[in-house]
């Protein structure tokens, strides 16, 4: 299998650099018979693009999303469902520097090594836009979940130093962080501004939970439910960590504790972050991810060009000084891909569905 | 792909319960004429077997580990190299009272809940046991990354609340806890006994090098090096998280203090922990995981049995109070098998090897 | 992925050689809950095992079955059930002339050149005793296949250049050819013995019928039904093509008479054998493969060594003078495998079950 | 994985509809540094595309490529390769009869079953328009192929009962039956020609052969390298059998005859198709598959509507009366696509580079 595609029985498929003709993705293993039409997919694209407040960058990126494939009378057919979305705007005069230099923090100097070959134009590949098709997939993926009474939440939790004091989730989409406390967002923005006019940028903390996931998901011993999620979180470019249920806090428990106990009621706690052994136990599943600092900044920074010889450089170009607030669909679009993906596991896991009751009789 | 596979182009397969048969490991793909032997596989065994210490339970497990194939004349044919396991010692009698109830922390309910049916006897498939398979695999993969110069070191970081203050990794097989600091190692055995004496456990941070990676490995955009490196470590049992090199901290971070700076002597600092792009840097990689506390306890917990009636239960029998010290040989495993299957996905991607350079002239 | 696997959603993984210490399959993705004992396995083991009659070798193999993992109180648990049967009677002796040479018609060259080292003994990798891992799969998956209904029948159809005139199933376990014709067979026989005799061997073709599969099975576009069947057929050792329904004869039929015509009884026949588009059709699925005469004949044949000098070569040893009774076994394994596989991965397609029709009106 | 992927460690993703906005093709793995253009992708998709003689359909379609990611300066980045082809000329009015109804020979019925939804439009993604997507991805293939000096050879060897009787690779781009033999080309044209006229249709036999190849490609034991042809041959279409070397004769020969000997100037003969033991042996790869008439026929057929009312059909609309010409580009480029992938699966196998020899002595 190569690295441009995820999941086993869902699988997706992308494409695409950041100043080529287009990027896109292919949807593989989709359920027939669900209505998607493309306003459920642009919604989802327009809470990822550019330009959406002050601390987004200002490029502009249609993101219109085409279907070419899959769909008939508004339904999925079950055949593959294929995205595009073109590229536009694409003045690559502004990467022209980056053409034969390495910038700190950005993927040009291992792309370089791996490939031989690298298109530096809008850092190619490595460009975040790659994690539009992964929002477009996200929505159809979500869209079928969503009948199954399954939500994802995703939020920043904190960011430039300033954590949420409360979750409301009802004000997430309300203010340009994401966060889920209005208040926190408005110093979160404050202080973000304050790094973006000293040419620097911020990182944060985006928390994530799935509501409604029936216990059972999650395929043991290296399928686990973290660990199909934390690859899946781990892939998006700016995320270098992930933590589910109480995470890191654990190192510093007791045993009695970290164990969430069981009443006939249900658990009394949820440390485990709604998964033990690799399999939901049917609470709400909680991780939390950490966002690097955004690598483009416009300070001046050391690095080499391609000769070797030292240089500084400046990151122009319009960029987001925090990417926390667009990195936010794209964790809950990568989160419902996995979810799709275990659920169909578990069916074909379970299949066919056969009676063996009789006759069988308990024996040790 | 089922859970029970690991890897694409070095894939590894693994079966068995803690009181069945056997457990084992079957390797596909491996390289072909490399020298192994049974003490080499041994030999990380034993780093990862029961009873070493006061801190590690005294169950006896012989872990003498058996190649069935893919052996001629002590190298490897590049046919599958199955490796087994037998089980022994394996007294039933202790887990008599888990068999219809659930223990907090436990697999028991959610494996009953996604298998609908579930061997109880030392946690079935669930059990720790099951990472012996990997630690076997992992040693034919380290002995053929050690032939390239390349070395992973693994070491528990903290524990019980105490960190290692210096790292020496000369001293991690020299203390019970595999610490990389003796004095550290020392506290950190002294608390673990008091909570052990108290019925409870501890957990802790392990951390990781890979040393002698060259730059280039990696499959964007969703095999990236630390995706592939997440879900390899969060598969293992008793692993909440992962951060690479300066990790949750990166949250609070600038983008101009992030950014490893580069001159002609190479990266001034490694905050990237070896990995830009979702490719290796030629840095070393550089990852941290926190291990929960074992979930067995002697401590009296509230839960419930398959009735859904609410009952107290204690965890009888000799567990680890802190898992940490036999992590470090898995976390170990399970790396060098994810770097011996990105060096073959890179030399699959550069295949067939030809010279394109004739007639070829830079133009845009 | 790797060769020694197959399947996706049901996947086998096999190992071992023929003189090694064992021979073994890992099956993962199994339906948990079955009832299955080492009896159902052995008996189709003992259909493929040699020394059967005077037209099969006279090896002793005790191909006894061990499982090692994957049941629980005589059922399937969900995880990777693995089975091992222990190589015994191994004298290699008889292989001592082969260290050094390659065989006409055997893997020695190939195996040689791709790996640049090889086991010769008894074959290694490449033995036909290989095919009892299958076996043993395949029984596994034939025994959930039957609580559904689904029937597979193979049988010899021609050999040594001998047909069956007429086709009873009754019969096939009746003689030793595995002919569904009693008349027929006994021909065979006597013509083998004669080649036998002369130190030469047979070829010849083999029957297969799956029946009671539902209409839906199947993948396009590329791992349609017949595609994967053709596969799982091809990787046996001796196939050396495959044809499906009409087959071959439809290169010379006009459309007209190739189209199965449908009326309200069902297909007036099943020239597609039973697939169309690359999906089941509900009739039942047949298809027929050649097999080579066994590449093993003790009349001298020209070969060269491995220094590249031209011998002389006799292949000494019991061998089966023609090798389609006992690969009978094998294609009906392959094929519950293909359709176990096909099964699951049409209950992932399918999943969630969700309904979607409210407000869902035909528009175009 | 899903079935519209094809290859493990060079990976093809196909998409489309007949009558939908597009169909296309993703690329994964692709060795970066190649350089490829339009026209080399265009040349062969107009060798496969419709209306090129009287023998072929008349209807229009323009075929036109538009290369969408993974080129940069006219080379491959070794990032996914997207291609996508435009429908046009998509009018649906022809196939109005079939939206309610089962046409013979075609996976309308299959399809219904399957996805419980369908795409009547030209037959929708069962239309032998997705074939051109493979020929888009199989021209990449063998652009890479040409450069290591491997040529693939595909052509008609029999259509309508006419048989080539010499092989002249230089005719075949210069007859509309792309056969191998001017004077049978002929021949077979009239017989079709009539067939046409009465409404009706023919099938034939394609050969392919595969030059160049070193020793060494194929993956025992699932992944021979018969067994992946095998799949990407009948996963085609109108494929119903395929056969190598020898093939089916194999079942009246001896082993005497059918063995293929070696001298010290290489193999006398090639009935083993090039192959033995799932393993390319150098020498030319040859197999033979059979193509069933087309089941789009004017004559009137019995059939039933999706109510299971007994109706009488006939297919109106411009079709191929043989497919066998337009199929020749495709079983080229499926050949190549398996190749290559084998050619990256052999280098994996092999990483990484290491000297095992010092210290090791043979001993058994």
């Amino acid at each position: 299998m190569s690295g441009s595609s995820f999941g086993t029985h869902f699988k997706i498929s992308t494409f695409g650099e950041s100043h080529g003709p287009a990027i896109g993705v292919v949807l593989d293993g989709l359920t027939p018979g669900v209505p998607i039409e493309e306003a459920d997919i642009q919604k989802e694209l327009d809470r990822r693009k550019p330009g959406q407040s002050s601390i987004t960058t200002s490029r502009r990126e249609s993101d219109r999303v085409h279907i070419l494939s899959g769909l008939y009378q508004g339904r999925t057919t079950g055949t593959p469902l294929a995205m595009v979305l073109y590229n536009q705007d694409q003045d690559s005069s502004a990467y022209e520097h980056v053409k034969e230099a390495f910038r700190p923090g950005h993927a040009d100097f291992t792309y370089q090594k791996k490939y031989g070959i690298r298109d530096h134009r809008g850092s190619g590949r490595a460009s975040g836009r790659e994690t539009a098709a992964r929002v477009a997939a996200g929505a159809v993926a979500r869209k079928i979940l969503e009948q199954r009474g399954i939500q994802i939440v995703a939020y920043t939790q904190r960011a430039a130093g300033v954590s949420c004091q409360e979750i409301d989730y009802g004000v997430i989409e309300k203010n340009p962080m994401r966060a889920a406390d209005l208040e926190a967002a408005r110093m979160m923005v404050r202080r973000i501004e304050e790094l973006k006019a000293q040419g620097d940028s911020a990182g944060g903390l985006v928390e994530c939970r799935i509501i409604g996931v029936e216990p059972g998901l999650g395929e043991p011993v290296f399928d686990k439910l973290e660990a199909q999620l934390g690859k899946a979180i781990l892939s998006i470019g700016a995320v270098r960590g992930i933590e589910f249920g109480a995470g890191f806090s654990l190192a510093d428990m007791s045993g009695s504790r970290s164990n969430d106990q069981i009443f006939s009621t249900g658990f009394d706690s949820n440390r485990a972050g709604g998964i033990v052994g690799g399999i939901s136990n049917g609470e709400e599943i909680a991780f939390r991810l950490v966002v690097k600092p955004t690598a483009s900044i416009s300070r001046p920074q050391a690095s080499v060009n391609s000769k070797g010889e030292e240089i500084e450089i400046q990151t122009e170009g319009r960029h987001d000084p925090c990417i926390c607030p667009r990195i936010v669909p794209v964790v809950e679009a990568m989160s419902a891909i996995v979810i799709l993906d275990m659920i169909k596991r578990q069916a074909a896991l379970q299949a066919p569905q056969v009676e063996y009751s009789s006759g069988i009789e308990d024996k040790e």
